[in-house]
């Protein structure tokens, strides 16, 4: 694949980056995808400080029992009540590379910076993007409409977004959302992106921690199996299980922020995307969900994303 | 560009349709667009039968003036209520590329095919792309969430929708949605389209019918100036004026399909795009609208893709 900025700044060999998942990035999914020499990220999003700290640990014993000298980051939701402990976490345990989402980065920056950790925000608008760049971020993502989980108000997509971002910007822009395939890399690269960040595929890896039968739920999705749900609390792209469609049906009576929040409850990423509660968890995952029809290794993955791009490169000239 | 199936069905030098737009694309557009080695649809969408047939004997005449012999279509909505006077005057006409959207092409598709017609259909998901196919058009549009105007109801976006569509048909795929500039040409192709259709750049062009007004605020609108509306009736992706923020606001508190007619109306598209009232009409246009920062001729429109395509095909290289 064609060289960046992104592989200079992380030191990888292919400029894709494992997205930070709830209940599925842990340090296993991480350290595999670092190992195949793209970037694994630590997902902090479903993980208290202390199991933060725990997953760094865990994936550095393994790096050093095995001689493995790759780099790894760590993604941390802003919007976090316990932001600034895991903030902390992250920066005791020397961590190098930190991915930020769901929040102001002004606000944590210079935490960062200060200490010479790379910082990379993810944003979906070209508002948030020049936010970030000013924050002093070394990247971006810019994740769009079809990406799975928690998502932008503006409903931007991948393909609009990714130029805009890519042209506003002076810092590399990795592209985010849809992207499971290595086509879908080669287009990223033509829309201006540096790089991308694949989630939905890595999800459907042997190394993820969520279940099994989540992970299979990813292989049944068919392209029109998923829908952004919860645009007046907090956007959310899900399986259309049971309890997301029971989302659909409140938004259309024109259920309030309040009556959402009701029906959400507590833990149901856990439930969905952990236990494997396909009814009533929260499935979340991306469009590119019907792109994916197997669950493999993540070298496995990592090895159809490069002949599939070298595919397309072919076609290309044809 | 690289030369598709695309270029050979419609016999044109470069792979790109120009869509049939309501009030915006009459016969000086697609003439246009059809003389610069593209391919030009008169859309029929805002027309009566009689005026369908007037523009396409205008278009003949001032290439049988200018000695141009290129093709062109015509776009045909199969909602309409008159559809079947529609589809009467297109074949009364000896009109050779029909591309058809918005219903059951199976209906409708015997009538062009056995009078040797090319047959377009548009679809926005793989169960209508394999029904496209089945009915035995010789290609499909696959049209994303981002496109402006009349739009599916899956909201499955061009990134996901080109490569699952292709995957699964045999014919060929032209991709729509989103596409303003020629990096994205590329990345359509990347993505498996072998041509594209690309709708509100056209529309901000000195050829398109559409009012001044209207092509000015597709100059103006941002990556987040555009959003899904109507989505219980007729999903359409507008300009957030007024109107349609009275419509977001009647959808957030439940507002049901009877409604939103009620709202709706009559002729909004008429007033917002040919009349120029910015206030009070709906403004169709795409979120590709953020990429576009000029009115100017259809000639410079091509140049500007052909460069586009030219400079990204280099970068990839890099």
């Amino acid at each position: 694949m064609k060289q960046t900025r992104i592989n200079k700044l992380f030191n990888i060999e292919l400029p894709i980056i494992q997205a930070g998942m709830v209940w599925t990035s842990g340090w296993r999914l991480a350290s595999s995808v670092s190992e195949c020499g793209c970037l694994g990220l630590i997902g902090a999003g479903s993980m208290k400080p202390e199991l933060l700290r725990e997953h760094i640990q865990k994936l550095r014993k393994y790096f050093k029992e095995n001689q493995i000298t790759k780099p790894f980051g760590v993604n941390i939701p802003l919007s976090r009540g316990d932001v600034d402990e895991l903030i902390k976490t992250a920066v005791d345990e020397k961590v190098e590379i930190v991915f930020t989402s769901a929040g102001n980065p002004k606000m944590h920056a210079g935490k960062f910076k200060e200490r010479g950790i790379t910082l990379v925000h993810v944003i979906a608008s070209v508002k948030h993007a020049l936010k970030a760049q000013d924050s002093g971020c070394d990247a971006v993502v810019a994740e769009g409409f079809e990406a799975g989980g928690h998502n932008g108000f503006d409903e931007i997509t991948t393909f609009c977004l990714v130029p805009q971002v890519a042209d506003a910007l002076e810092i590399p822009v990795i592209a985010a959302g849809g992207i499971a395939d290595g086509r879908q890399i080669m287009a990223a690269m033509a829309l201006g992106a540096e790089g991308v960040q694949i989630g939905t595929r890595f999800a459907a890896t042997l190394e993820a921690s969520s279940s099994e039968a989540f992970k299979q739920k990813i292989v049944e999705a068919k392209d029109d199996s998923t829908a952004l749900v919860m645009k007046k609390l907090n956007p959310v792209r899900l399986y259309k299980n049971r309890f997301a469609n029971e989302v659909i049906e409140a938004e259309n009576r024109g259920a309030s922020p309040e009556e959402l929040k009701e029906l959400l409850g507590k833990k149901r990423e856990m439930r969905g995307i952990f236990e494997g509660n396909l009814d009533e968890g929260e499935l979340e995952m991306g469009q590119s969900s019907g792109l994916v029809s197997d669950i493999k290794s993540v070298k496995d993955v990592v090895n159809d994303l490069i002949q599939q791009y070298q595919k397309a490169a072919h076609n290309l000239k044809g």
